[in-house]
């Protein structure tokens, strides 16, 4: 049972090792405020399930990642990380910081893990926190923030880092190598540019589905006055309430701000469809997951009936191949990546390609448990080094949970200021962890309702 | 943290409850013999997250279902059904044995763990196992093998089994129950045939990777011997290799017996069409997997640069929405269902809809641990009384492992017999599971590398 390819590990390298894989079952009791609640997701217990790589450096520097989820299954997620640690432990750190990318790859072909996917759900994202651990570890490592990381690389060896393989009839070595060169000319004028303004965001906070008319308008003005151009308002329960409160977010913020709608994969083709035509009146800017993110052709079709509405997705679509796919078909007008759902910063990398090969524009999924902290690094690399431009491009914001992080991120004028701190964000306050574990952290044991959940 | 929803089970409701949900991770040493080899899993343990429910009725039944996995991972799957554990617990026999269905749509939507799928992976193989182990209960409790349950049962009960969700635009409900109702026309005729000459098989044992010219030779020999149409070879390792192999196999079967080869995903869009087209000469019939399961477009491409040889694909398909959209994009000539990868029966009905809908053949994958035994019962459904013909559809058989079951399948002239006892088939042998659980087994605690595993 034993993964023979283990044994292949040069004994002989010498240097520092990974000493430990540490896991934390995190939970944070969000649902009792409805923030993040939606039409598919009602009341979600923001979560996270998170590794830490430990060595014996003696440099302190450890790499940090995790899988959000939105708390049941937390534990699931966690097993799933511990059967990688047999790949992790061990092994030299210099060697797996050199390529981050191999590491993915080598964890993806695991030839008898792969089938609990194959580079899908719980599995794949429990391969992306690793690898994403990996990658704060190497950035730490080189003392640069992952953004400045990415940004600095040599293209070939970022090239080097991307798995080709099913992608390869849209992107190529060859063309992703041009993309990148390509995006290296004036990348130090661009990044002292973000240094000074920061990447644009948008705000989500004052369009979650359980709040009130009156906090949802109040919401609204405030992130206009925060300095966001766009917010986005949560739909798909019902369609008279979703006419009110597009109604009322379209009064508080004037025709100038854009707002974007969110369905979260609650309708079929044709719903979609007719429910997004009946909000087109109050302008939407794009409607976000309006079906399954598995229905590459119902989102082209829906694109088709919705226009000039865009269509936005991404945050739960599971590989680089459903995304090459959302591309090849033309269903979407904007692609959300996320930062923890696919196989680590180095799957991103290849999505982030794909995208500027078709021209279409990224506006990352956040919010959650640290998404902001990570996926900023993303957009950023973007910008600096490969699209070259925020045109059209958000990162989406919601101001949940950033208290819990050692490197929380900071808004400024509605715009991500750049982070300067080494590594990947990634890294959660250990008092947090101490209090949050799940069932065992301070929090929990205090908590009637989690004893209870225990005892069951 | 705890679902509320589970406060909605009727307390007043009289009669037997479910008591346990109990799991099991079972594996099998298959990797010592390379049984089962291929291009993508070298070698594979074959095993199973296995599920028990049991009640209170004290009338001997239980329900019985598992997810196959090939070894390392095991233990995250069972993680995983035991998540769901408190979505079973309690509940009214009666109530979930009269729709299986609606125990599915439950837990796929279950609000936080969708997050981990959603409806992909290893929380809805999950799924799978524990409604499977419902739909074998349901059939005990019939008293009849699943195939008639489900034959003799209303068109509208079955439609009303199914979650039409994201594949209406391709099969709404009114056109499924055409389709079951025609298929109810001439049942009982085909029933009788069923049951007197069984439903065509074809076998993989012959072509697995690791097995050499020789020892193909003779199995494949032995298959045409023993009644087999189609045999299926293991390609997409080494170019030169298939060529030889594939050359073996044709002399030693003749030009009338069909040879199925399958990549298992080894291939982009490129390679599968280069790497089929140098195979043509030997008349492969269909090429399976050729590449990854997520590739629709890629699987359209493909078809169409290799035709007349066929392309299937669906064991490692997640879900009926990429069988939708296989469908819609005329992607493929045959379409493999496999009975533990979606979630249950219900779920592969939709499948088998949606196939006689777009006039497609449904050649199920089967192997594995107990997949023969699960899936026969689906192709007989369908013989029977949804798309009334056996003509290009044939069964895979692996002749592995059928001795631990209750009901192993029975191979007559090439056929499957059609199953008797009441069920799914599911129930494995209680000394297997005593003998190979992991790591406690006796077979495994006798073992030193497992120990070595499990101190690792």
């Amino acid at each position: 049972m034993k993964d023979t390819s283990l044994s292949a590990i040069p004994q002989q390298l010498s240097g520092p090792r990974i000493t430990a894989v540490d896991t934390y079952d995190i939970r944070f009791p969000t649902s009792r405020e409805l923030d993040g609640s939606d039409a598919m997701n009602p009341d979600p217990d923001y979560s996270a399930a998170y590794v830490v790589l430990r060595t014996d450096a003696g440099d302190g520097l450890e790499g940090h990642g995790f899988t959000f989820t939105i708390g049941r299954g937390n534990e699931v997620q966690v097993a799933a990380i511990n059967a990688l640690r047999p790949h992790l432990l061990g092994r030299p750190v210099a060697e797996l910081c050199a390529d981050p990318g191999l590491v993915s790859r080598d964890l993806v072909g695991d030839s008898q893990l792969r089938w609990l996917g194959p580079e899908k759900g719980v599995m794949h994202m429990a391969i992306g926190a690793v690898v994403n651990a990996v990658w704060d570890l190497a950035a730490k490592r080189a003392a640069k923030p992952l953004w400045q990381f990415l940004a600095d690389a040599d293209p070939e060896w970022l090239v080097g880092q991307i798995d080709f393989r099913y992608i390869e009839d849209a992107l190529s070595p060859g063309q992703a190598l041009t993309l990148l060169r390509r995006g290296r000319e004036g990348a130090a004028g661009r990044a002292a540019v973000l240094r000074e303004r920061g990447y644009p965001g948008y705000t989500t906070s004052p369009g979650w589905l359980g709040y009130s008319d009156e906090k949802l308008t109040r919401l609204a003005e405030q992130a206009v006055a925060d300095g966001f151009t766009q917010i986005k308002l949560k739909v798909g329960a019902d369609l008279d309430d979703d006419v009110r409160r597009m109604r009322a977010a379209r009064a508080a913020v004037g025709p100038d701000i854009r707002i974007a709608i969110d369905a979260n994969q609650r309708w079929g083709v044709a719903e979609a469809t007719e429910w997004t035509r009946a909000l087109t009146e109050f302008d939407p800017y794009w409607i976000e997951e309006p079906t399954s993110p598995d229905d590459i052709l119902g989102h082209a079709r829906i694109r088709n009936a919705v226009a000039p509405v865009k269509v936005a997705t991404g945050e739960h679509v599971q590989n680089r191949i459903i995304f090459k796919q959302l591309l090849q078909s033309g269903a979407v007008d904007v692609l959300q990546i996320d930062a923890a759902r696919v196989g680590g910063v180095n799957e991103n990398l290849a999505i982030l390609l794909l995208a500027a090969e078709y021209g279409v524009p990224v506006c990352p999924h956040a919010g959650g448990v640290g998404l902001c902290e990570l996926v900023q690094h993303l957009s950023m690399f973007d910008f600096v080094a490969l699209s070259g431009t925020t045109e059209d491009r958000v990162i989406e914001y919601v101001d949940h949970l950033h208290e819990h992080f050692e490197d929380p991120v900071r808004i400024v004028g509605g715009h991500y200021a750049a982070p300067e701190a080494p590594g990947f964000s990634a890294g959660m306050l250990p008092e947090s962890i101490a209090t949050y574990r799940y069932p065992d952290g301070s929090f929990w044991t205090a908590d009637g309702a989690a004893v209870q959940a225990v005892v069951a």
